[in-house]
Parts: structure tokens; sequence; C-alpha cells
């Protein structure tokens, strides 16, 4: 991993950029291991910082459900890194110990009922066409 | 598939507690499928109707939010079938195209990070513990 | 797909085999499409004799185990092929309506809880060490 | 995690419940954890009681094989606590070391040759449907 | 799908650069459809187009090679229209029938061992720390 | 873990292969918990060193590719082990830094376009067909 100290300036400067825009003294690890290929660390935090950020109008998505569908994927996953960081980032953003609970049993269910469908070799309905 | 009118006593009444809970007049395939084992017909809608079902109490998540974490997993997963009638079902819920944008961004997002994560093998920070 | 009469006779002897090993007079077209790659057809049809053929010893798995487990890992991935070729073999080994109901079920709960233990980030108890 | 002795009346009913079902003096470390949220401890313990306990009839699967199937999806998604609690109760249940490396087998080559037929986009032939 | 003759004058000028970029005069359907969500757009393909562009240094991966990552990878997650549009690509890049065939052996002895380290729950060598 | 000293002289006669053919002096935990169920280690050995071997024709993939791709297939699933081992096979084989970074960042985007495929159900074009 590439400490702030040791980090070339342009690699410095999406540091900078990272915790301006989450208002945190920190990096984590994530980044410090992306800056091994700067091009990788610029493009996805450029990419995450546009996905992720303060909704920009009135029909975007609040911060915490997007926090909340990121954990889902990751779980899905089973990525032990994003399960963490992105459930720091959802309880960062509001959710609560309930709404954990909630977000956990829809996606139990939905890869429960994902391989039911597989398994039954069902055919979309011309309704949801 | 079995249909209402080749139901047994047992399944029928399942189906009309799909379609009452639902307001519809219709049950879709992914039911009809799993009727051939009534046991899991039951247990798996009675499952859903509590996950899904409407909101409780003050802190519990809107079914918006619900259905587009089920959608979100089943895009990950890739089920074929889960992305027609949850993607139905969100859009029923109120989903715009600008917000189904954004929930497959997060996941397309998610899916690449959860990569960048494994592959360069980073480690869980202190803070997230 | 390559078909008997047009096959080399390196690949025409394997499909010759795998027809006398099932008691068939076809062969599916799953190996009619690795015979682009006989290496691949050779190694694999042995693989599969070899893991899936009669059972040799008292211990060994019976023929329907083993396609149960071989549906439910592919049940898993979604691939729609294997789920259709093995529900067929599955079926040809003695496996009833409810015995597939009960496979399905088996799947989907242990999909659920995968999910849940990554999500509630749960410790391996020593006991299971 | 919550413990038994700080465990509210009905969570402790379902830890007794298992205890009792199970025929062990402790509970693993996946139902103190969904603990947190007492509606999915009881949804799921009921679910995996159901599907998972002694078989009610003659075609009903035996125990050993029910958790040779849960261990094989377990295994294709990379679950480390559920490989382990499953591999400890397909144990308990019988399995032997040889048949272990059996289920390894089918669990490894059904993972092969998924792939294989995503990548061949091999059609379903006719006498599959 | 948004058709070149419908499209707004951004998503146009991204669909000619896509066009122009590959030597093509059409655009291929995964860029019509993320045309609804035009910020997807532009972010994807820019991504694409550093990532699997031409190589830039000595060092650098030929596209071939690329393609051929890219390829494996969607074969891994069973993305049928990633398997097309990858597999042409690749094809377009100078992959031979006979190299086809060794990426599938790859992908699928890879998908094998990945399993069986899951479930002989092997521990990773010092020597590979 | 079977240790070389404790092994039977089949599976002794199998390791003395593994170093031999990759010019090392000990034998990765892989093989030695294999050894467990002696006709896999020696199938799975048979297929590794066929499909990974030295290429025999023009026309065959450098071990550098196939290394790649080995690696790209175990971050998409997540596989601990296999992406260290196969980590340190391709560096073995020459990898730089930056072709790392390269492969990472094609196995990321790989997996963020094919959910994009999924959610969005795009059809594949004619021109792929």
């Amino acid at each position: 991993m590439i400490e702030y100290g040791e980090a070339s300036g342009d690699v410095r400067a999406i540091y900078d950029d990272i915790m301006q825009t989450r208002g945190t003294d920190w990096v984590n690890n994530f980044w410090k291991a992306l800056a091994h290929h700067p091009g990788t660390l610029r493009r996805t935090w450029e990419s995450v910082k546009q996905i992720m950020g303060a909704p920009a109008g009135e029909e975007c998505l609040p911060t915490l459900t997007k926090e909340m569908i990121y954990l889902a994927v990751s779980v899905t996953n089973g990525c032990n890194y994003c399960i963490a960081s992105h459930g720091a980032a959802a309880r960062k953003a509001g959710m609560t110990d309930s709404q954990f609970g909630e977000v956990m049993a829809i996606v139990g269910m939905a890869n429960e009922t994902n391989r039911l469908a597989n398994g039954y070799r069902v055919q979309v309905d011309s309704q949801f066409q």
C-alpha cells in the first residue's frame, strides 16, 4: 500500500480529494492499494465520486439508499472488504440496526428466489416484458 | 405450471392471498412453478410477504427501496426472471427511468470494486472493524 | 457442433464411448460443441466418466445423489444447459418430483444463508474448525 | 453476537429449540448473529428446521444427502462459514472422508462444465426440454 | 434502445466516437441500451476506451490478450451478451479456434480448482504471501 | 495436509512430478490437501499439467497469458488461495506490476459491464451471432 508520504503528486492530489469529499482525515486501504496503478486509481475514484456522490436533483436516490444497494451487491458477491467498508458508509449515512437487518433479509431472500427461478426454469410472464 | 383451475385447495388459497395482497387479478409464473412443491410455495410466499410487505414502523425501509435492493441482487446474479419481475415491481413502486439508471450504475460499480478489492487483496482497515 | 458423420476417428471413438457408457443412441450437444477442441473433449469426458460413473465400492455415493449435487451446483451458477441436462440425468437416475422439490428447497435455503453469514460477518465457531 | 444470557425471552426460546432439535448444548455463531434481527432469526430457523429436518416420508431425502447438497452450494459460493458448519453437519450425519472427496470432485467438475457450456454457448437438446 | 437517428447530440457524439475508434459503421446494442442514462454511457465508454484501447507502451498487454481476459470473466459470470460480443472482439483481434479452445480449457479448470481450494479450505502457503 | 514423508508411493510420485515439472523443491498446500483423495489429486494434476504446461505449437498461448487468464477467473470468483498462487505463478512467468494493474482493470471493467448487460437486458446483436 502506498502511504500519503510516499505518494507521487498525482496520487496525493487524489488522496486529498477523497478526504475533502468525505470530510475525513484518512484514506482507506482500498485507494492505497489502487495507487499502484495510478490510472485505475483516478478512474475508479472519479466513477465512485460521480455515482455515489451527493444527489444533484429531486429524483436522485438518497445516499443511504445508494449505500444499502452497494452493500447488498457486496454481500451477494461475498467481498469481505466491501462489506466492511460500505457497511460503515451506510451506517455513517444513517442506517439503523433494524434497517441493516431488513437489507440482509432482502438480500438473503433474493438470493434464494433467484435460484428457485433458475431451478424451476420459470418463463418470464408476458406482463413483465 | 399449475394454473388456478387445476390447483388444490391449499395452493388456491395461497394464490388468492398473493392476488389480494398485491391488488392484482393474476398470479405470475414463479408461484405457479413453485406450486409443484406446496411446502416451498407456502414458505416462500410467507417469507416474501413478510420481508417485502408494507413497512410497519417508522424506521422501516419504503417499498421502492426494498425493490431496488432486490433488483440489484438479481442483476448481480444474472437471474433473468427476477430482473424482469422485480424490475416491474420497482416500477410499480415508483422507480423512474433515471432512478433505474442510478441503480444500474451502482450495481456495475460495486461489481467492479468488489473484484478490485479481491485482486489487490486489500486488508480491512481497523476503522471499519 | 460436430456431428458424428463429420467427426474424426478420435472424436468418433469418444462419441461411441459416451453412447455405450450411457446406453443411449445419441450424443448431446455439449460433447458435440467440445469436439471443436478434441483435447478438451477427451479430458472432460474421462473426468465425467470417472467421477459420475457407477459407484465402485460400498461407501461410494449412489448415482442419484451425485446427479442431485451436480444439479444443485448448476442451479446455483444459473447454467441453463446444465440445469436441463443434469435435471434429466437425475430424473433418469430415479429422482421423483418430490425429491426435485426438496433439492430446490435446499439450494434456495443454502444460497440465502450463505449471504446471511457473509453479511453478518459471522466468525467460524471453534467447534467447527 | 447475542449470547443466551443476554437474549430476550423470544430469542431464548428459539435458542432452546435449536439445541433441543439438534441434541446439543450450545448454539453456533450464525444464530447468535441473526438474533440482532429477531424476525430473521425466527423465519430462518423455521425454514432450516423444516427443510433440513428429519425426513417425514419414504421418498424424502436422507439427512446425509441433504447436508452434502448444502455443502456443495456453499463451496460453489465460497462461503467460508457455511463450508465449515455444513461440513461438520455432514460429518455428523455420517459422511466419510472418501464421500467428502467425491462431493468435492463433483462440485469441481460441475463448476468446470457449467463454464464450458456457457463459453461454447451450447443449445439445450430437444431431448432435455 | 436508442437509435442514432433519435439520439441527442451528446449521445450521438459518443456513438460517433465508438464507431471511429473501432473502425465500424454501426453501434452495438449495449451502447444503445446505456444511452437511456447518458452519464453511464459516457463514463462506461471512456473507461472501456481507456482500458481496452491500443497499447501505449512496451509492457502493455496486446489487444488479443485483453479480449481473452474479458471473455474469460464473461464466461465465468455467464453473461450471454458479453460472451457473444467479446468473443467476436477476440476473433477480430486474431483469436484462432485453437486459442479459443485453450481459453475455455483454462476458464473451466480455474473454476474447478477455485472450488477445490474453497472446499478443502486450503491455507495460503507462506511462499505466496 | 499430507506431507511428502507421510504420503503413499502413488501420491509421492505425483509430488515428484509436480516438483520436477515446475523446477521447484516444494509442493504447495493445494496438492497436499487434494492428496486426501488420490483420484482427485491425480486427475487434477494431469489436467493442470496438460492445460497450463509449456506451449506445444506455434498458435498456443504463452504461459504468461494463460496465468493471467487463470488469475482473472480467480479474482472474479473471489478465491483467495488461487489469487495468491496464480498471482505468484504469473509473476514467475514475467508479469510486471504494470501488467498486473492492466489485468485488474480489465477484470473490474468486465464485471461491471457484465451486470450492465444483464440489467438492461440487452439483446445479442445479429452481427455477433
